[in-house]
């Protein structure tokens, strides 16, 4: 809905076409409400909706109005975020430390991270972090690990996607108001801090950063594809043990 | 805010509170809204408040109250499915057909899927949802492939991954709200479907599946992991491949 009403003449209105939904047999009811009708909140939930999900300008009520059992998906539950692992001809790794969060003022060197927009790929996104935060172009190679943790925001949880990316240039232009710092750094003294020994978390991806500079270590790489609905979709899969077949 | 307060008197208080807090220098100001404090809604937004994000019991509203950039993070932007790839020692597949969706009725003949629920790790909602959809007991193998895709649901993006199971017994007791069938079928037979060979997102799933079955396809296996913050965590990754170095 988009346009002003009273609340009185909402809710009558709102009785009428439920009894009426009921009787066509329809099983949910949806109600979008944008900010500006935050007055039709109050009497929608007072007719049976909950609340289902918010985004800054709206708000989504739904109310399961059949006998059947309530079958409504949950809203979304995660958050993904990426880090990029660019390494150049010098075995010299791109880390930067951040302004805020855990690590301020820890002196902490970091691979970029960054949070995947809403409707964006995990392969755009890396890209965009990596020329966002440190001005550096690179291309998108690999997708080496990735980590699923719990409550991480709210009740919500995250999936974090190492990706490692492609150098195009190397002369770190860096952004300010997130980025305190940003340098190439030797790979061994990267994987040397301390904070990275100590929790396995970080030690391991940078063991499986290191097996990928030393040997055959292959991940996932994306491939452009087409669902059944007709979305362009990627599929991130292991492209060489692929080609084997 | 849990307790019942008039609207008038919340207003009062919020805008006494907004301004000290603005003297104390802080820069955001969160409101987490019990549905029954609805009629509370309305006059947040009023004071300036925007949603941020809601469940079916709660709504949370937030204030950026300093002069400096909005840093407010994003909602959860993404919904996680499975579906599983479970073979017995004649090579069939373990597959269903559902009561809903979009291929109710056409007798199309799926692997088992589900959403992974807030707060579960990948590979333990696997194993729930064939042993719910299916009765068949399981152990998680790796992911061979992901997929991510966008506008799936509402604005929400969706990340599914291709799960491998080990079956641990054989007997299928199917569930019947959401399954209309379930049977063991000969892989070539799946495969063969037409509406596996028309879409390229399921052709080419099915397509590293036969890979995994008949050569040495490795995908990303789960390590448990403590993250810096103290989490337990699952970090995916080619186990094969980082046991070389």
């Amino acid at each position: 809905m988009e346009k002003p009403m009273e609340s009185e003449a909402f809710t009558f209105s709102l009785r009428a076409s439920i009894l009426q939904w009921k009787q066509q047999g329809k099983r949910a009811v949806w109600i979008k409400l944008h900010i500006q009708l935050v007055n039709l909140v109050e009497p929608s939930v007072m007719e049976g909706f909950r609340y289902h999900h918010a985004e800054p300008d709206y708000l989504m009520l739904v109310n399961w109005i059949s006998d059947s059992t309530d079958t409504i998906p949950e809203n979304a539950s995660h958050r993904v975020g990426i880090g990029a692992f660019i390494v150049n001809e010098k075995r010299e790794v791109l880390v930067v430390q951040e302004n805020n969060g855990k690590f301020k003022g820890k002196g902490v060197w970091k691979f970029p991270t960054g949070v995947v927009n809403e409707g964006e790929d995990i392969c755009i996104a890396a890209i965009r972090e990596v020329k966002e935060e440190t001005g550096i172009d690179t291309e998108f190679v690999e997708i080496l690990a990735f980590r699923q943790s719990h409550k991480s925001y709210f009740t919500k949880s995250d999936l974090f996607f190492v990706c490692m990316l492609r150098p195009l240039n190397f002369d770190i232009q860096k952004q300010d108001t997130e980025i305190k710092a940003a340098q190439w750094m030797p790979f061994n003294e990267y994987a040397a801090q301390p904070f990275v020994q100590k929790h396995d978390a970080f030690s391991s991806v940078a063991h499986v950063c290191l097996t990928k500079l030393e040997t055959e270590y292959v991940g996932f790489s994306p491939i452009p594809r087409t669902t059944a609905s007709g979305k362009t979709t990627h599929l991130y899969l292991n492209s060489r043990d692929l080609n084997k077949l």
